[in-house]
């Protein structure tokens, strides 16, 4: 596929920190290239150069750098949009380009719980797009909406779903130690964090913990979702880490399950992306660490470009079967990447508009 | 009581960060002085000055400066001994003070597990004083070892003490996030921790954490300590923060108790040093803080001089009956000061040599 | 003097970093007592305790947090006025309360440089207090404005002080390494300095730096202010650092003089707060630390309650006479506690209304 | 060149922090590959990943881990020899090599300054590799040793070498924020450095940075090194960063030149590695940033793979004549990757043995 023949998109909230993370991961991407930024007013009418601030380690691309932004609610000629819009501003929006026709993969939690939204993840419940279908008799003109979910449920749920499936499983206690890129670039003030944790993230973090995984790890059936039955206690805490969320997680199987077999389960775990071979998918979705120390933030956030899920640490619990640690790259496998892979999968199905 | 009555005590491992702890805490303190500082040979000689490198923010007081280090082993004028030292050597350093004759206040772990010797809060198990008596018939001279427990385990025993009281605690799942201060001056390189989370600490952390509660919480009787019946399951982090260990907490009660209930459990709680007023005692053992994002190491941790515990957050969990969130101050409450007021404990009693 | 005795003060701007670093240190003043809080329509109208959001690590008092936010412009009772406003309202507001004949102890940069306005250091500029007559010439009602200086200045200024007087200085090249609450609470992101320096800060901070020393070291004569003759590189920079700003310097004197000298200087160090003994005067304004590797922010910025200036590292500079490190606590004695103390002055030279 | 056809090379001291990256960064060279691993006696004998403790953020090559790990002094098949050693043992060792035909290509700073050893910087003073005739005769079996600059000498030494070769430098005063990773993986305790800064890095730091670069922009001529004329006053200061030294500068030329023309300057240098095209040459040397706020350690330390040197904020001095930022990676384009390069320079030039 030529530079030309690659499927244009439109990015919404293209200035925010996911927003300058679909920049930066679509900057080379085989299938699909960056054709509009959009964000808000304040933005609109400038470069997307001075517009954004540029704030990520890799350069901000010459040719994305010269785009006009436009504002939120323009006319799009792409028919393809991703959003990393503000939950204050995504709901409505994203239903607005989902009527206008457009394929709106969003990042936003607005519409994740939706009836008929799917809460995708290609590896773990790729049927799920079956939904799309329905969505397109109430939206004019073909359009959906598909979401992926909540950064720390990303980790979480990748690290659940081989588990799920080949044991059951029934109960998860989860603390969460997450990065403060998750706040979006001023989201926390360096003030409130240096020297520091900070035991609460607001926004309903540890309901979406709660309740996502469910809704992720359940069916699409009969025109209807149905929730797996497991139930999360989720305590999440603000650390002073860059990018990279990491969880502690104790857990209760439906089944019996020696170690080493849970092990194997995590290790062989792959999928839908894995078998098409998506331009973004890990080789491993899920890299076992075998280290006592490990994962950590900083050194393993980056494997397979940041889609991968780092898992270590698995052992007995005095409490409930076993413990683990889990680490997700919260801006890429738990932002835009997920929401890149999404669109991959929906374009290798043909349903992209 | 004038500087001259006050009761000489030596500091073994005075130059490491718990030793420097004891230092700074015992400088104005109404009944004990600072009388011998005890390190390792490499320090032994040298004034304090010299071989302590002093690394707290307040100013070493001169007279402490100028004392010539003794080294482990020699003999000291001194019969109230506070132990600071590495659990490498603190084992038989510490029997050998105890047979010396000294009262021995260890903040080390190795003896904390013994048959006979207390693993005391004084807020918490004061009875546990009455296994000196047992102590005093092995070592000669009629001395003694006290310890005082793991620094998270402080946090977390201190928080659970009354809960157990007056309802029972069953279960525990507890996730850390500790400050680097717990592993020592040069315990964690800053090039492994800057923007990262270590989900490890050696020394058998997590299993003290699962242990020790059990003995604190339980009861000396016939000559014997029996545990408490509650079960934890302990996952630990270190994480970017100088002082202050937190730690979130799902607790599951042997009997039903309303969430009010629970707080104000907490927040009556007060116990034997705050009855006899001892000088280090905190006003409140536990500060309930009511306010959605606390308590947090860099806010809270200096609450009463870094001798009060903080808890928040308390909330339902899906799976047990509550949640909340714990902080202690790794090196006051949770190592020199727990010692400190071990030991007017002790003196209080008339136990002191 | 009682409490109901102590003269009743006004924080404007009470509810930000500066405003709350006020409260703090007022609350146990002899002379002082804060009766009302001032702050922006925001705030207004709600208690103190509900409009802070405190931040700092000692509690707020009961009576305070009780207290009723006024609104900017509204009547005071109170004649003596700390701000703490953003320079963006500080000019007009303080003007007005100064026409309203109250005296209006500043730490904004507005009118620092105001031709009849002291940027008042006690210790080194005492007789600045003079040009007060002069400004009680255009403000009504015998008000009048006293200011102190920039943060960084305060370190850089006192440390010059003696050297200036003693010997003379020519020339200097700084460079400054800023601690980020000097950007207030929510002023840098943790994003933007986690793992990071910023080698810039807004509002003018070099040009302020190479400013404001001259005024504060030259002299107020014939009813006006004459700079001193020396002349300031400065070079800033923002670290991932709570408080104190951390400045290296390389000096030309006018005159020759053996470090020995340059170091005697710096230590015997003396002013008129020390001699009136002014509340919140350090004892020595100037601690000269013996050590290769000090001042250092966290180990160093709090000697004497954060009021004294710490220098460090005296040795020669191969291009100008010698060089030297500087450390101020940019909140305490670079903000709040400098504006106190040249109340304190004020009031012990019976110039308060 | 075929994988089997590339180079064979030894690292020494390939388990420290420099020994990983030399590791890293040669993993897909297209010239060298890695045959040997040398280290300590403590790690001899191991396997690399074993002895290795892997700290970096790319995985590290399974072929690399599987190597057994020789003991320095060892016999090596390699004829190019990396060395990563530490300095208070690279002295002898690279004698030793060298003196059994090995080009020993250092990063240490034993040998820097020896009267016939090329302080090499390709783009710089690729001239100076002629001294390497000097020094065959008398090492034996035509061995010799090539170093590169300290970390921070990198950075300075590149921004100045334009503007010597254009203007002539005079006088420079530098003060430097140093990451800890310079310092080695244990070199700096987290307890020293976080929510802090260090104003004293020991190893003779300040000396270096004003001596390495007279003699690097100086010329070998006449069988000697001469010494270019610039005075330099440097100041250091360690920071929490992990990688990354940034610089301030104020620089004083000998000829007079507009600030337009030193951008010019500065922006349009390239040097021998670029006109050869050699594999570890950035296409520019110098990124100037034309942002007040930048170059900033986190966000532009990997322009170009780590190997260019960032410049901005070019201004005016009060006292010299301008002043600039600079910021160097520390452990690549200051550390192993300028090693590296050296090498590539050498076997351009048909100078390997």
């Amino acid at each position: 596929m030529t530079a030309s023949e690659r499927i244009p998109v439109a990015i919404l909230g293209a200035t925010g920190s996911v927003g300058q993370r679909f920049i930066q991961l679509l900057a080379d991407h085989p299938w699909f290239r960056v054709a509009e930024v959009v964000a808000s007013d304040r933005s609109a009418g400038k470069t997307y150069g001075e517009a954004a601030g540029w704030r990520l380690e890799t350069l901000l691309p010459d040719d994305i750098a010269a785009m006009t932004v436009k504002n939120l609610g323009a006319d799009l000629t792409s028919r393809l949009v991703f959003s990393g819009l503000d939950s204050s501003v995504a709901g409505d929006a994203e239903d607005d380009y989902a009527n206008r026709g457009c394929a709106v993969i969003s990042n936003a939690r607005n519409h994740r719980m939706d009836a008929d939204v799917p809460l995708l993840i290609p590896e773990v419940n790729a049927s799920h797009v079956d939904a799309i279908a329905t969505q397109q008799q109430r939206f004019r003109n073909h359009g959906y909406i598909v979401t992926n979910p909540n950064c720390s449920v990303m980790g979480l749920a990748i690290a659940l779903a081989p588990l799920e499936k080949e044991f059951g499983v029934e109960a998860v206690h989860t603390t969460t130690m997450q990065a403060i890129s998750g706040a979006g670039y001023a989201g926390v003030a360096s003030y409130a964090i240096l020297d520091n944790v900070i035991p609460y993230i607001g926004g309903g973090e540890e309901d979406k913990i709660e309740a996502e995984p469910r809704k992720i790890l359940g069916s699409w059936t009969n025109g209807r979702f149905e929730d797996a039955p497991l139930k999360i206690s989720a305590q999440v805490n603000r650390v002073p880490v860059i990018d990279g969320h990491l969880m502690t997680a104790s857990v209760k199987l439906r089944g019996r399950a020696p170690l080493d077999d849970v092990r194997r389960c995590l290790e062989s775990f792959t999928g839908e992306p894995q078998r098409l071979g998506l331009p973004s998918a890990p080789r491993h979705p899920i890299h076992y660490i075998d280290a006592q120390d490990r994962p950590q933030p900083r050194l393993d956030r980056d494997r397979e470009g940041g889609m991968a899920v780092s898992v270590g640490r698995l052992r007995a619990c005095p409490l409930l079967d076993f413990r683990m640690v889990v680490l997700v790259h919260n801006t890429i496998r738990g932002a835009a990447g997920a929401a890149i892979l999404n669109a991959e999968l929906l374009h290798s199905r043909g349903l992209l508009p």
